[in-house]
């Protein structure tokens, strides 16, 4: 295949029109990034999701997979991963495949706290040529100029001092960072490059990355860009992950999500240079503030995972050492600082911290609730004075997993549903297109409005309603959403609910609020005692409160008290990166922070088997949700 | 010729007896060095200095030379380092060849300063194993227990730390190194290793480089070793490698004296763990103390040293950033934190910081003098509220070079020698052998016999005496130290000293004197009120010291003020590695010391030239010396 070297063919895009020239033997998903249009390819293109179809007219070599159904095939649709072009060609991504402005949270709290203070700055000079009468040695020069007598600076930088001093005339700028013990010139450059002082914030998922860049001297966010985590390909959540590690090897996962987030600083700064119209350096930016799960931070340093997967759960640590950039493979300033968020347990990590940061439940008198649901659910409680967290394996049910017409929040995914009288539906797709699935909101809403119609009962089991939107299957009883026919050109299939997705998303629901009532009780308070519920991570502003309270999922509270801090593990990085209070409350916060194991606790198997009601077996619990329930059931 | 892979020889050595087999192709100083019979090869083996004589018999392939005479070549001598031992050999050593015990001065004050206090410890720990109700993350369950909070972990360290903890079931040794800013647990190992903790002391000279391999819980040397520092085949003083590192870049003599270093390392060990019969690994060795001139201190870190030979003189740094042995290419534990010793300018370097600290001058009142005489010449002047210093240009000729019959301080070296009334000589060779040539305490007492036997006058120009010992020779006049007849088998000329040999001589006396005046002067100080003289550096303990005044190159003070002490630069470098005081005795010696700029001093080139005579000029600076060669004139 590699032997026609020079050989290319031109591909053209539709609808955007846009037209480019590949080597023979490229795959479409590589002519697609070529192209900077992004596909979900959530396995990492090895042709195991199924998710990154397009038509392609031209001629191209095909792997025959079960992924594409013969009515797809014959319409043209194959996975753009295991396609190669062999001729010009036309490719038009699918809705479903296009990864949408939507698909990842990168919306966080923007508060810029005064003063901005990032640990990294940078100090110019104008120091007076040697003579014989002042022949100090060029570090010490530079140090007198920068009024230090301590200091640390690495080899590379030491040994272009020299030439970096006559090069800029005795004019030069030092890059200057202060991170815990770290007391270190990090850089010195010629002339005066005080006007460049970038950082980055990184959000490690397990399912997705987002960076962002900031400008360290005012604050501010200049760009974004996330994407799949690489690491997918080789296991969808961290259990799997962990076990893939324990047989390959972890060097494998900590390269994979490497280059996941050096893929996103490239498109971030190329991002950013475009629309400022002035250059970013991926060099210039010399700090960067990461966090994630536990799980995520051992990879991306390279630690063994096994303990944090068996009992009884040790990671290898909490604290990351200081490393520089160099040390976690980032493309960016070697000597850069990073800043890794510390994990509270094994299931705990530094994106929880981080949601508490961005969230300022640790600033207010509390007691307030914090709930961050993406693959593994994590809830903290407490307030300024104490602060306990728990986590709960709430499974991937609203983020698209285990649901046979669930997906992520992006173009063609119903947000918003509703049931009408005649079991029909009206629903509001993501971008304004036909819809390809059902995402974490929607899902929510659909199950609200199925308990509210009598589709399903309090064990959300399908009822036989006696309309043709219900039918038997296969696997079970399954409610019809949409129709193929409304579904436009595309759709293989009616898109569906069953009793299988429907015990997927209880199951998730009710580990949520189970651990909810658990943590509330083992610290002696109440719900009714909450001051404010944080509702973080994947659902993000999509999600509609009443109804996440009437399927019992969030305890029922007046609205008002509910507010969303969006990413707030990026948010979290970002407030570390250019705040000196935030960054010592990041340590105040994993100090006050108990962690309750849930696993291994009877009060926390009973809560949830009690939460496996819609919305309760205690209807007490949610009055609210009743009424609305029965004020629909009579309208 | 590395065709014939597999073949062998066997070379036999005498009068050692030993015999070990070669591969084809091993050149004879491969040999050498494989059986552990060290060779003087100051030029690192590259044909050039002519030093490494042997006599071979035995097939062999060699490489024409002029630096083996026609004579020598019949006897079978041929040059170590271009022949290549082509079938059985036997292989006989010269005398002058051969590095003997005395070469260089590994001998350094051996004080220990209690409390032995280095900056590594290590520290046993049984820990408890983790519980569901005790699942602290590894590093912080070793934190706890070492009750520290604040702390550095290598990556690598920490990438081991799970498998460690558990390999010795929760029982593990921390080795933690403490040292300026560095606060670090640098590794950690299963089970209590708490029983080997080493350190190296380095002085990396021009010439020689000696590694001390020191016990760091009682404070003793174990184990020293010395070579050549293979940067000599580079150029033979600092001016001419940093001007080849100028042409050729900095990198082959930082990884030359690197491998110095290592092959030292490797044989310090090797010799220890046979003479001590336990196991001495050089992954044992946890921390290294280094000292040497500025230039091999840039050289070794890998620093450009071309603005420290251009003017105003200007080093890279006085201070090195603390860096780990891996960052300086060590073969030792890679974490090894490296305590660089500071510099005090382009020509005062680290090596004097640590003579100043093995002499204590700097904890006396003082006023006293240290003089290092190698290449370079330094002076410290002060004690401990004040200190200055300077330095001269010396030149090689005390340690062999610029003299045509001069060597360095080795069997065959004439180290003592007396002139007697018919002119011919007494003297006594290092290792009782054949005389080879004279080594810099003989060439001082040659001088002054020489002197005081009126073979020369007071500018060093040899007189016509009218006896057969003095002749004309092409380059001028000349005195016979030895005949040819009289100096063993392989002698292929008279041993003599001629009168540019004087000139450099007594051009290399001029400047140390020269440079202790001004220092004293510009100090306000005057030699009759010194407390002390020590004396540092190459000479070491062959020197005599009222000979050394009678040529004008010591003050005229009375010997007990005098002392050695030996190889200072080891010896400091020893200190620091054991003594938290004295290593903050280092800073306040930096701190202090003051230096002063001879090179462009008018007040050093009066004082230089008035000291161009023997003694002196001003002869009543020298009143014991006049007495002493008034005494043996009237003899």
């Amino acid at each position: 295949m590699g032997a026609n070297k020079g050989k290319e063919f031109t591909v053209r895009f539709e609808p955007e029109g846009a037209a480019l020239n590949v080597p023979e033997g490229t795959t479409v998903l590589e002519a697609c990034r070529l192209a900077e249009i992004p596909l979900d390819a959530v396995c990492g293109g090895e042709g195991k999701c199924g998710r990154c179809k397009v038509i392609l007219k031209g001629r191209h070599t095909v792997s025959p997979t079960p992924l594409v159904s013969a009515d797809e095939a014959a319409a043209g649709v194959v996975l753009a991963c295991t396609t190669v072009i062999e001729g010009d060609a036309t490719i038009e991504v699918l809705p479903r495949a296009r990864i949408g402005r939507h698909q990842i949270l990168t919306k966080a709290v923007d508060e810029i706290p005064k003063p901005v203070s990032p640990w990294v700055r940078k100090e110019y000079l104008e120091l007076p040529p040697p003579s014989l009468s002042d022949n100090l040695a060029d570090l010490e020069r530079l140090m007198r100029g920068l009024k230090r007598k301590m200091f640390c600076m690495p080899l590379e930088t030491l040994s272009m001092l020299p030439h970096v001093m006559r090069a800029g005339s005795w004019k030069v700028t030092s890059t200057v960072s202060e991170l815990e013990q770290i007391n270190e010139i990090s850089r010195v450059e010629p002339g005066d490059t005080t006007d460049r002082l970038l950082g980055m914030a990184v959000d490690v998922g397990t399912t997705t990355v987002v960076v962002a860049l900031v400008d360290l001297m005012t604050g501010e966010t200049i760009a974004t860009a996330s994407d799949y985590n690489r690491q997918t390909s080789r296991g969808e959540d961290v259990i799997a992950r962990m076990m893939y590690s324990e047989d390959k090897g972890v060097t494998e996962l900590k390269l994979l999500v490497r280059e996941t987030i050096n893929m996103l600083v490239s498109r971030m700064t190329g991002g950013a240079a475009k629309q400022t119209g002035r250059q970013v350096s991926k060099e210039d930016i010399v700090a960067a503030s990461v966090a994630g799960n536990t799980v995520m931070t051992h990879f991306l340093v390279g630690l063994d995972t096994r303990n944090i997967r068996l009992e009884p759960y040790v990671p290898a640590a909490y604290h990351m050492p200081c490393l520089k950039a160099q040390e976690v493979g980032f493309e960016i300033d070697p000597a850069a600082r990073v800043l890794l968020f510390p994990s509270r347990a094994g299931y705990v990590g530094g994106d929880v911290v981080a949601d508490v940061l961005a969230s300022g439940l640790h600033r207010d008198k509390g007691p307030a609730l914090l709930i961050d649901v993406g693959t593994n659910g994590e809830i903290v409680l407490g307030g300024k004075d104490w602060l306990a967290s728990c986590s709960c394996s709430a499974g991937p049910a609203f983020e698209g997993g285990e649901v046979s017409s669930g997906m992520r929040a992006m173009e063609g995914a119903i947000d918003k549903i509703r049931i009408n009288e005649d079991f029909s539906t009206s629903y509001h797709v993501i971008g304004e297109v036909d819809p390809a699935g059902i995402c974490g909101s929607g899902l929510i809403d659909l199950i609200a409005e199925m308990y509210s119609r009598g589709v399903i009962d309090r064990k959300a089991r399908i009822q036989d309603v006696a309309n043709d939107r219900v039918r038997q299957s296969d696997s079970g009883m399954e409610y019809i959403v949409e129709r193929r026919a409304k579904m436009g050109p595309y759709a293989t299939r009616d898109l569906t609910v069953t009793d299988a997705d429907l015990q997927n998303l209880v199951r998730t629901k009710a580990a949520v609020y189970g651990a909810c009532s658990v943590l509330l009780r083992k610290t002696g308070e109440t719900f009714e005692n909450l001051q404010k519920i944080f509702v973080a991570g994947g659902f993000g502003y999509h999600l509609d409160i009443g109804r996440a309270i009437a399927i019992g999922m969030f305890p029922d509270l007046p609205m008002e008290k509910y507010s969303f801090i969006g990413n707030g593990s990026l948010g979290g990085a970002r407030l570390a990166l250019i705040s000196a209070k935030r960054r010592r409350e990041v340590n105040e916060i994993f100090s006050k922070m108990t962690y309750l194991e849930l696993s291994v606790d009877d009060e926390f198997y009973d809560e949830f088997s009690s939460a496996m009601f819609i919305p309760h077996t205690d209807l007490d619990r949610f009055p609210t949700a009743l009424n609305m329930a029965g004020g629909r059931n009579k309208s």
